[in-house]
């Protein structure tokens, strides 16, 4: 254990991820890294650092995929009911990644049928923040929208519904209830939906079939499960193939619980104007000891800091660099004041250099995706 | 009670009707009728019957809407799972008088989706009885196919899916419970698809506003319900108005139980060879008495009669000619035999000159449903 704790790139216990692993079969991302680098490609940021730290299949569909030439899609859904912030960014680096790297074709699917059920958002607002916010920021962060299909869920076309239709006879109540506890038609619908979104970039009718990798927070799984059975119980109707899925840590709010729209205190949005995203940040919860005579001489916890994930996972994108700051942190050579300016320096000139790329990514984003017409 | 019984067109019990217009706000379709007369248009034989026995707001959706000039819609589902029979020709007599006396435009929706799910046959097979049994009865029994919309419900298009994805989340699992019992994820998403197959011809996309009448047994009412419900539920998303719908009873099978094509030796198809469905008729239950000397003395029942129950939906569309039928049987004159050998002929000469018109009906019902492609 103690070894463990001394990666730089360990910052969330990693005990619940090995429990994944071992009883529902995730295997480490660490194996497939080596493959990665076989096939001349370089390993994202999040992969080198462990925060993609498990798969399925990613090796056998993508790498292979890859390797064979065939077409690749990676797939991922918002629920445009808030802003875009830093917990979204981890997905979106992955979509520019994958774009980028192996040349993946990105499909993005607006979850407005379930904002609309679940937050009880106005359709106009909710359409409004799909575009100007979700897909708005993704462009923003270098996401291009000509690799990219961007899409409201309920204005997908048929042949996508007809999956929804045809998996709903193929899903029973208690799989369903195992995964989503108590069963209401919103959940049903929304969930068969997420298997659609998943899949349907394999169909001939969208662009002819691709290997499909589906980027996924661990509590994700049971659903991965659920959508990779459901291609065996519709062999025979139509042709789908198994999809890969990568597993990511999940980067937590300032307070060092669940980062969420619905917590805009411990919450950066990249559209927050950066004096106000500062002054969150330099009240963020560290791994600082009580007083500084202790920390400089016991060394601070990055482990528990999360203006380290911040760090981690966005802020610091050389590994060199991001070892350096582990190290003075650890051994009580920075303490937290030094190092949170030095934090709020690169954050405020982050989301400045961001935010101005915003208005332009505003006016493509209106031109690449449809809005529904209610 | 007496003279209730003694109604040539009351052969089925009365009283659960009578509680569902008390208890659920049905009214009886009899108020109507000089209304349908006012507007200078004959009622149809089901109406004249009291087989369409009540109704919600056919008054002032449809026949208003027609003194008004405005369009009307008639809409109803069929599952192609099994062969078409004379339960099926009970709804389509109505959607053939909606068309021609209404003018109304007809919506047929086939659910292949549902049919998959829960008989499990293939999709290959439950395409072509859609197609070769469905539509195909329905334009040889003279639904004219240039003013029917015919349509799988896998390939409808994206703005009749959005209004299930809408509707998902404005009802609860209690509501869906109460009318379907256990929710199973394809019970959930038929009910929402057949609330959509009921509004979807008020929207623009599909063809312009229309006033909408549903025709249903008096089963599927908590189904009407919910659906009127759902368009209040989405006021300022979507204009849709509530439906008006019709209930019909439901003619028995041969043994007086079920019509239903899991029960093939009760119920006559139309397509059954007429041979083969002159000996199913001639071994049908009757209201006869033990022996002919008490039937002569006490008279039949047509009221317990399967025949009756074929001349009175299908096969005598003269009403004087029926009444004759039932004095005859009541007062002890025709026997049962004497009886089933005429409607024996009926159905021959029925079959045989259905079926002369269906080879031509499936070439045509091939060329105006386009099949889903998977």
């Amino acid at each position: 254990m103690a070894e463990e704790r001394l990666d730089p790139w360990g910052t969330v216990e990693v005990k619940d991820y090995d429990r994944l692993r071992r009883v529902f079969g995730i295997r480490p991302f660490a194996e497939v890294i080596p493959k990665i680098r076989e096939a001349g490609l370089p390993p994202s940021l999040h992969m080198r650092r462990g925060i993609i730290f498990g798969h399925r299949d990613f090796d056998k569909v993508i790498v292979e995929g890859y390797m064979k030439g065939e077409k690749i899609a990676i797939i991922t859904g918002f629920m445009p009911s808030g802003r875009f912030h830093f917990g979204h960014k981890l997905t979106a680096d992955q979509l520019i990644y994958m774009q980028r790297v192996f040349g993946a074709k990105v499909f993005i699917a607006l979850a407005d049928a379930e904002a609309y059920a679940v937050r009880r958002l106005p359709r106009r607002e909710i359409i409004r923040l799909g575009i100007e916010e979700y897909v708005a920021n993704l462009i923003a962060l270098g996401l291009d929208p000509d690799k990219t299909d961007f899409y409201f869920q309920t204005n997908r076309g048929t042949p996508y519904y007809r999956l929804i239709q045809l998996f709903s006879g193929k899903v029973t109540a208690a799989e369903m209830e195992a995964i989503y506890g108590d069963l209401t038609p919103s959940k049903v619908v929304a969930s068969l939906t997420q298997a659609a979104d998943i899949l349907h970039p394999e169909l001939d009718e969208y662009g002819g079939y691709k290997r499909v990798v589906v980027p996924v927070g661990a509590d994700q799984d049971p659903h991965i499960r659920l959508t990779r059975d459901l291609c065996e119980r519709l062999r025979g109707v139509v042709h789908l193939e198994r999809p890969a899925a990568t597993y990511h840590k999940l980067i937590r709010g300032l307070d060092g619980a669940k980062m969420s729209s619905s917590r805009p205190d411990y919450t950066i949005f990249l559209t927050d104007p950066p004096d106000v995203a500062v002054r969150k940040f330099m009240r963020a919860l560290t791994g600082g000891r009580a007083t500084a005579e202790e920390q400089r001489r016991l060394g601070g916890e990055p482990e528990k800091c999360t203006v380290y994930d911040l760090y981690l996972y966005h802020l610091v994108p050389d590994d060199n660099e991001l070892a350096r700051i582990y190290r003075d942190c650890r051994s009580g050579t920075m303490l937290c004041g030094e190092c949170k300016r030095m934090g709020a320096e690169r954050l405020k000139a982050f989301l400045e250099e961001h935010q101005a790329r915003l208005e332009e990514a505003r006016e493509i984003a209106r031109s690449v995706v449809e809005p529904p017409s209610f």
